[in-house]
């Protein structure tokens, strides 16, 4: 039987292809309500707020403009003033429906910021209460573990970069889809690689830049759908205290893109890792990050300000394969439901 | 014999004392180099970054300001321009050391804003490109895992709130090395607690708003002293997906200002987890968080806007004599050093 999670990891490029379609004609729209703002301030949780280290990098390096996360308690639970003059609060949430998301949004909007919502639902309180909303395609996700929603919501940062002045090249976008569609084709021995992750009970999921994305959304994954205690990190915040846990039962996955300036600094984090005994995975970065590590899953053949989307794919494999090897039914985690409420 | 990491935990009150004296009267150069800036960018990694949430928490409660994380790696790794005119970059390292957090900062400088460290070193290179220095007095540090570097850093953010204008009461900043004291006279008992997490190999530590900045410290104190894989993590960033993992062996930390809006969270949250069949250890609270839980150290009686500086501390006895449970010596991790510098 084939679980709804991989159906729905196998319906990505036309998600994907449809998204951007939809999407990428109303790049004038966001430079419109970005009109007179200097910064963007993303608002998010779980998955979304993965999404939204993506829309960071991506701004920050190639779009000129500070873009970080906010805290939205400090809007619902300390209901607080904040001065949002020239900001653009980007909210992020698939079904739109998260109270808090779409509280802290409405608050940023009371505080003087612009307001742009990215969700799968155009009829959703989100979607309304937000100046622009840029609704993905993704169609109907039953599996709870976000999948083809989260590589939509990377499509629609790519198109908010786009429309806010990003030094890329937009029609580098197309080959998104196709590109995720030979993934799929060509995936590795995912079954081999989740084999040799399945007596561990935790792990380090390590990433930098623009691949830090991927790395938080798999390890939220492992974490969701595999009951692992996957820690995301960043190849510095683990080189600050946390690689003390790296030991020969705990494996890290190291996740990078093919090329670019983050590359040089995961292959060294692979020889500290192997140094320490501990069994190191690649997701990505080329021969030259594989041949460091114990064993490797091929990455996307994109740029690197479009990798992220493609870095997750192995990773959505990977989790799947896990989950059905020890014996967890990934569609359903349990304690999980489909749309969280923060008390 | 005792550890130095248990020696440095009780030289927090003079050092706390020592700290507030030297910064509380440069509240007014605070102001002086903010004039013209309308938001905080903080630069930080580790220990530091967590001390980092908790200024967040403060300027954006309490003085209305915006106030984030920045990603270093735009800097040092991308090397990209952003606009950070009308931005206050703060950057914290306890030695002032940490290459990637001095570059960081000149390149906060370079990019419009004005800038000011925290550090514990005078004449470290982060003081001295800083336009202002709030130099703690920690005295020497020699346990890795740091303790009253981070408190004096939570001080140092306390003046800061205050010198931005924060609606809090400063004098209160002067009971904080009492409570202290009073705290390490009447931990509770450390020990049977630290029992009571030693079979498990992770753990969940949660915090919201103010209190999220200890819970962040206490997991990164777990993971570095005990190789715990310790997951810090806010509530709703909890409930978003890595709920799942929680179960009989997988215990909660979830820590907890004695009052505030964030106190009705914790409550819901502990009875989430004690509902799941695992255990729920309380740090502060009160007696109605104490209730909804399996154990409870009791927390310092000050403000919330201060608690977290007395909120981390049953956390570092905590981990110290969990380490020394496990047979570990807290005093020097494997794979960690004094001073971090990234690749």
């Amino acid at each position: 039987m084939i679980t709804q999670m991989r159906t729905e990891i196998g319906e990505q490029p036309a998600a994907l292809r449809a998204t951007l379609e939809g999407l990428l004609p109303r790049a004038a729209e966001v430079a419109a309500v970005a009109d007179g703002t200097r910064q963007v301030l993303f608002i998010a949780r779980g998955t979304s707020d993965n999404a939204a280290v993506y829309g960071s990098y991506l701004l920050q390096v190639h779009a000129g403009r500070l873009a970080t996360l906010a805290s939205p308690s400090v809007a619902t639970t300390y209901r607080s003033r904040v001065d949002l003059s020239g900001v653009l609060a980007v909210a992020l949430s698939q079904s739109g429906r998260t109270q808090e998301i779409v509280e802290t949004l409405a608050w940023a909007g009371q505080c003087g910021a612009r307001t742009l919502a990215v969700t799968n639902s155009a009829a959703s309180p989100l979607a309304e209460i937000a100046e622009l909303a840029l609704v993905t395609a993704a169609g109907a996700e039953r599996a709870v573990p976000a999948t083809k929603t989260f590589i939509t919501q990377l499509a629609a940062l790519a198109v908010l970069g786009v429309g806010l002045g990003a030094d890329v090249d937009p029609s580098e976008l197309k080959q998104v889809p196709d590109e995720i569609e030979r993934m799929l084709g060509e995936p590795g021995d995912i079954e081999a690689a989740a084999a040799g992750l399945a007596g561990a009970t935790g792990m380090v999921v390590s990433g930098r830049g623009f691949a830090y994305a991927a790395a938080l959304e798999l390890a939220l994954k492992l974490k969701e759908a595999c009951y692992l205690h996957a820690m995301g990190l960043s190849y510095a915040d683990l080189l600050h205290g946390p690689i003390a846990v790296v030991d020969a039962e705990t494996p890290a996955i190291i996740v990078a893109s093919n090329a670019g300036p983050a590359l040089d600094g995961a292959i060294k984090l692979a020889r500290r890792v192997t140094g320490a005994g501990a069994m190191a995975l690649a997701i990505g970065g080329g021969p030259d990050l594989a041949r460091e590590c114990s064993r490797a899953l091929p990455g996307p053949r994109l740029p690197e300000w479009l990798a992220p989307i493609g870095l997750i794919v192995p990773g959505q494999l990977l989790t799947e394969a896990l989950a059905r090897q020890l014996g967890l039914n990934p569609d359903s985690p349990r304690g999980l439901s489909k749309v969280t409420q923060t008390a």
